[in-house]
C-alpha cells in the first residue's frame, strides 16, 4: 500500500497526503461517511464514473455493476469512490444524443480532473456514453479502464426472437393497417426491450462496446457478455482489481490508444460489420490522444477484411448468440491468423491483445 | 390523469404519446425495467435530477432523498425518473468547483430539455449544486422544484461543539508547533464532519439552501432541516407531491422567479448573515430568467436589514440550533413584520411567501 | 381511502388509527424516516414479506422485485413496509433447508400477525421459501398474494445449453479421470448458474411457482417469466397493485386455497411433470386452510394427466423456453379443455382461473 | 489467505472447498451473482447477520451499516455473505416482541449452523433483536461480533429536546383535555422520533447495545455513537475487518461470553441505570454459553455499584449527550478504578477490556 522510492507519488497525495490545513479539510469531510484514515494514506483513489440513469434505459442497471467494481478495487487494497456524469440515452433523447457527446467529453475530463483521483472505471453502455467517457479520459490520461453494460437479452414476442429496432416499422405499419390492435402494440413493445443492456444487435451500442475490447481498452469479453449474465459482473470486479494495479504501473490511456490499436479496431470494425458511427468516435477519440486517424485509415485497414459475423441488423443472430459462439475474442484472433492484427498492442490488462485472445474458441462456427 | 378538454397536453406526450414507429422506440426501451403501459398514458414524467455523488460528500446521502421524492410522485400518480448530472464538490474539487458551475448549469439545462420531462426536482447540496441546478431549471423553464440536502450535524469533537471549518486553522496550527499528536488531528477530523449533509455553519451551501426557501423555489423550512432529520425525508416526499400538481398548474420557474422574489432573497440574505458567494450566484440565475438584477440591489435592498441569527461562522450557533428555533420562516416572517418582504410573493406550493410564514414560531429567541 | 360505512375497518387501525398513548408510540417511530402522516390514516399497510439473501443466491434479486412491488402498492394508495423472514436457500444449507420450512412458516405467521398489516405480497423463490410463505400466510389468513422471483437464464457453458444440475455429476466424473481440468470445472460452474433466479429446469423451485400459479394464489404468469426478464418486475408491480385492492376486498388465502383449486394443482403439476416434492408441500399448505387433503388425492387426481411439457430434468428444454412457449397458461387451458380444471376456481386477480386463462396461446407446439 | 500447516481448515470448506459434485453446486449457484472463483479458495465467509426491517423502524437504516461492515470484511480478505433473520421491532408488534425473542434466537441459531458461514457479524438494533442474535449465535459459537445500530438524535419539539417515550403520556393528556390540537400531536410524533436508531433513553435497546459493550462483545465505543454519525459506520467497518481476525484466532462467543464476563456486565448494568429487562436478556444469553448466572448474581454484583450516569428516563440527558461525554468507556474505566471491573476479561478485539477503555476520558463531568 506505501509507495516504495521508485514509486511515482500518487496523484490523491496532493489533497490526502497532506497534514496541514488543506489536507485536513479534504479527509475530515469524506469521514462524513465514516471512511477510516488508512483510506487516506496511500491507497490509490479510485473513480468510478457511472452513467447510470433512469432516463437511460440501456445503462440502467450500472448501479449493480458499480458494487462489483467497488468490490474489485477493495480487493485490491484501492479506495473507490463512484461518482456520477452525463448520462447520454439515444433512446430517449430528442433530437439525438449526438449532441450532446462533446459536452458529456467535457463533464468526464473536468471531473476526472479536479477530484483526487488516481485512476477511473468507465461505465459505459449506450452508444454515446462509450466515446464519451473514453475522450474524456483520454485526455485527462489517468490510468483508466473501460467496462461496458452488456447488451439485452434477445427480444422475444409471440415465441419469436427480435432484435431491438429491427420489427419496429413492420409493427407500426401493421397497426396503421388494422392487423394488429393497439394493445398487441404496446405488447410487443415489452417483448423487445425486455431486460437491463443495451440494444442486442451489433448497432452502435454494441459496435463501441467491441472497439473498447479491441483498442484494448477493457478487458477481454468485454463486448458481449449480456448485462443480466453474472460473468459481466465478473468481468466488473476484475476490472476494479486491475485499475489498482493498473495505477501503480502508471498504465495510462495513451499507452493503450495507439496506432496500432486503432488500426486493430478498424479492422475489427470490419470483421464485425459493425456501425458506420464508430467512424466519427474513433477519429475523435485517436485527436484526444494525438494520433493522427483518418478517414482514409478506415478505408486502408477496413478493405481487405471479411465480416465474420452473422448478427442483425445486416444478419440473423444477436448479441447473445454471439457471446455463447465465443465473442470478440474469436474475431480478434481470426483476424490475427490471417494477419491483419497487430498482435502486440499492449491492453489494459497489462498483456497484448494477441495474448488475450490466442486461447479464444470458436463454439458456433457455421 | 387524463388531460381535460382544457389542458395544456403533457410534454412528455411527444414521445410518449405517439403511436407509430417513434412511440414504440421510446416506450419499448423504458419497458426494459418493466415499467407498465399505463405509465407512458398521460402521467406527469418527473426528472429526479440528482447530484449524489462519493466525490461529493455533502451530497452523499442524495439516494435517500430520491428515493422519497419518488415516492411522493407515486403518491400523486406521476412517473418519475431519476437522472444523474454533474455533481459539484467544493470539498474535494480542485483548484474550486466555482470553476465548473455554468458547465454544470449546461449540462442540466441541455438533460431538461432533451429528455420526455413535465416538470423536475431538483436535489442540491454543496453549495456550487444549487445554483448549477437551477440556473439550468431556470433556462429550460419547466416546472421545477428545489430540494436541498440539508446541513450536517454540529460537529463534536472531545465533548466541544465544532463548525465545519471553524478550527481547522487552529488545529493545523497546533499540530505544526507539537500541541496535538497527528493522531488526534485526524480523530479531529472524524469529529468535524461526522454526518450527511453539507456544512452546517452559515457558510454558502447554507446560504444558497436558504435563499432557494426566499425565493420561494423551495418548500418552507427548506433550508434548515438536518440531513439526518427525518422531516428532511418528509419535506423530498411533499416536492415530489407538489411538483405532479405544478405541471397541471404549468408553474414554471420563471413565475417564481421574479423580481420580487430576488428583492426578498436579497433581504433574506442579509438577515441569515449570508455568504457574500450568494449575490455571484443569485445573479447569474436571475440572468437566467431575465430578470434585470444587479450589485446595486444588494445594496439597496440588504442596506435596511439586520442580522437576525447568531450563526457560526460570524456568530456562535450552527444550523441544527437555527432549525430547532424556527428556522428561515421565522426570519423571513420577521422580515415582513418590518415590511421588509414582498408578501404576495409565489412559492412554489402555490401559496405566497407570506401565507408560508405567517404562522411561523420563534422557539428560542436570544 | 376512506373506509365507507359498509366497509370493515382496516386492521391496521388497531395500531394507527388510535389518537391515545399507543397510537402515538407506533406512529411516531415509525415516522423516524419521514413518512407523512397521511400514511397512517387510512391507506391500507401492505407488508412485503421478503426473503432476500445473499446466503440463498435464487433469492438475491429480491430487493428489486420488492422495489416493483413497492411502486405498485404506492400506486394503489397503499403504504407498503418490507419485512424480511428466514430465507431457506437448498443450494447453500446443510444438510437440507427441508428441515427449517417449518420453523420458517412459523417465522412469518407470526411476523404477520404481531405487525400492523392489512395485506401482503410475498416474495418467494428458491423451493422451500415458497411452501414456508404460503404456510405462515394461509395459517395468518391476511390477503396475501404470491411473487415468485422467477427462473435462471438457460445455462451455457461452451456453447451448449444446460440445465442447473443435470451435468454436475458428469463433469464431476470427467474431471476425476482427467479428462478436464480443474479450471475448465470452474468456469462450467460459472456458466451453469449464470443470472439471478432459481434453478430453471422443472425442478422444485419451478413446481413449487407453477403450484402458486395454479392455485390461484399467484397472478398468471407467474410460473416461467425469467427472473431478469423485465415482465417479472411488471407482475411484482401488478401484485402491488392489486393487493390493495384485494384487501377491500377482504380476499383471504382461505378464499383461494379451496379444495377444488387443490385439485387444480394436483393436475396441474402431472402436466408439467412436477418435483415429487410438490406433495409434501401441497398437503402441509392444505392443511393450513383446513383442506382435507390426502396422497390419495395425488393419485386420484393426476392419474387421467399427461406431461404436456417438455422439460428437464426429465426432457429437452427449460423454464425460458416454457415461458416464451406460452407458459403455465397454456398447460391449465389445455388441463380446462380436456375437463380436468375446475374452471371457476378464484384467483388472487379476482377473475376465475378459466378467465384468465382463456386467452393463452401456444407459441411453440411441438 | 491460504491456510497454513498450523491452522484449522475453514468450516466452510466442507462446502467450498470440494472439487466433486456437492463443490460444484455449492460454488455453481453462488456464482450466479459473478463471485470469482478465488471467494472460494480459503477466504473466511462472513455472515452478515441483518435484522434491517421497514417494521422495525428501529432497525431501518441497517442496509447502509450492512455496506460498511461489507466494505470491512473485503479490507481483510474475507468473503462476505449478508442474510436477514426475524427481526424485532418492539415499537410496532403486538402484543409485545418479547413472545418472540427465542424464535428469532433459534433462526439465528439454525442460519448460522446451517450456512457455509466462518464467522459473522450481528447487526442488533431495538431491544430484543439484541439478545435474540446473541443467544443465537452462542449457542452455534462460531467466531462472532456484535455490532448495535446506534441511539436516534435526541427528539426536538419546538425547541424542547425530548427523549423516545418520555413526553408522550402527558401529550396525549393534553390532547384529550383540548389543550393540543391532533395536528400538534401528529407533529409532536414527527420530532420525537426524528432519525434512524433506536430509543435515545436508556431504555432496554441503550442498554443491551451497552451490555454488548461491556461483556465485550462489541467494539468500544458500540454502545454510545448516534445511528446517524459517521462514526458508527466507521465501527462497523472495523467490525468487519476484524471479523476476519477472529476467525484466523478461532476466537468464539464462548471465550468471551465467561463468567467474569457477566459480571462486568451486571456491574455496568447499575452503573448506566439501565433497563431491567436486561436481566432477562442476560440470564438467558449466559444460559446458552453454559454461565451458571442467577438472579442473585444480579444483587450481590450490582449491589455496591452507583449510578455514574444521568440519562433519562431517570435523569436528564440523552444518549448523543452521552456519547459526547465519553460513552461506556468512561463508565467501564470508573468502575474498574473502583475496583469493579474484572480487568483482564478479553473482548473480541483481542485485548482485555481494561486495555480498551484505560484511555478513556470524561469530557463532560457533571
Amino acid at each position: 500500500m506505501t509507495d516504495g522510492p521508485d514509486k511515482k507519488p500518487l496523484r490523491s497525495a496532493a489533497w490526502f497526503g497532506r497534514q496541514d490545513k488543506m489536507g485536513f479539510y479534504y479527509r475530515s469531510f469524506l469521514k462524513n461517511r465514516g471512511f477510516p484514515q488508512d483510506q487516506f494514506e496511500g491507497r490509490p483513489v479510485i473513480g468510478i464514473c457511472n452513467t447510470w440513469s433512469e432516463l437511460n434505459p440501456c445503462n440502467s442497471h450500472f448501479r449493480t455493476i458499480a458494487e462489483h467494481v467497488r468490490w474489485g478495487v477493495l480487493d485490491a487494497g484501492g479506495f473507490p469512490l463512484e461518482f456520477p456524469v452525463s448520462s447520454l440515452g439515444e433512446v430517449t433523447m430528442r433530437p439525438t444524443a449526438m449532441l450532446y457527446r462533446n459536452l458529456a467529453a467535457m463533464d468526464v475530463e473536468e471531473a476526472i480532473r479536479a477530484h483526487p483521483l488516481d485512476g477511473v472505471v468507465l461505465l459505459m453502455g449506450c452508444d454515446k456514453t462509450t466515446p464519451a467517457l473514453m475522450m474524456g479520459a483520454a485526455s485527462a490520461d489517468l490510468p483508466a479502464i473501460g467496462v461496458s453494460g452488456g447488451p439485452q437479452l434477445r427480444g422475444v414476442y409471440r415465441g419469436q426472437i427480435i432484435g431491438s429496432g429491427t420489427n419496429i416499422i413492420s409493427m407500426s405499419e401493421q397497426l396503421r393497417a388494422g392487423e394488429i390492435t393497439i394493445d398487441e402494440f404496446h405488447e410487443a413493445e415489452a417483448g423487445m426491450n425486455r431486460s437491463s443492456g443495451h440494444c442486442m444487435t451489433m448497432g452502435t451500442a454494441s459496435t463501441m462496446a467491441s472497439m473498447v475490447e479491441a483498442l484494448g481498452f477493457g478487458l477481454p469479453e468485454n463486448a458481449a457478455i449480456p448485462a443480466t449474465d453474472a460473468r459481466r459482473n465478473h468481468l466488473a470486479r476484475m476490472a476494479g482489481r486491475r485499475i489498482v494495479e493498473m495505477v501503480g504501473e502508471d498504465l495510462t490511456p495513451s499507452k493503450i490508444l495507439t496506432r496500432p490499436a486503432f488500426e486493430n479496431a478498424i479492422r475489427a470494425l470490419a470483421a464485425i460489420g459493425g456501425s458506420t458511427n464508430a467512424v466519427v468516435h474513433l477519429l475523435a477519440i485517436a485527436r484526444r490522444v494525438g494520433v493522427d486517424l483518418t478517414l482514409d485509415d478506415f478505408d486502408r485497414f477496413g478493405r481487405a477484411v471479411h465480416c465474420l459475423v452473422d448478427l442483425m441488423p445486416s444478419g440473423r443472430f444477436l448479441m447473445e448468440d454471439f457471446y455463447y459462439a465465443g465473442g470478440l475474442p474469436v474475431v480478434l484472433k481470426t483476424l490475427a491468423e490471417r494477419d491483419l492484427l497487430h498482435r502486440d498492442a499492449l491492453t489494459v490488462n497489462g498483456r497484448s491483445i494477441w495474448e488475450n485472445v490466442a486461447g479464444a474458441t470458436c463454439w458456433n462456427a457455421r
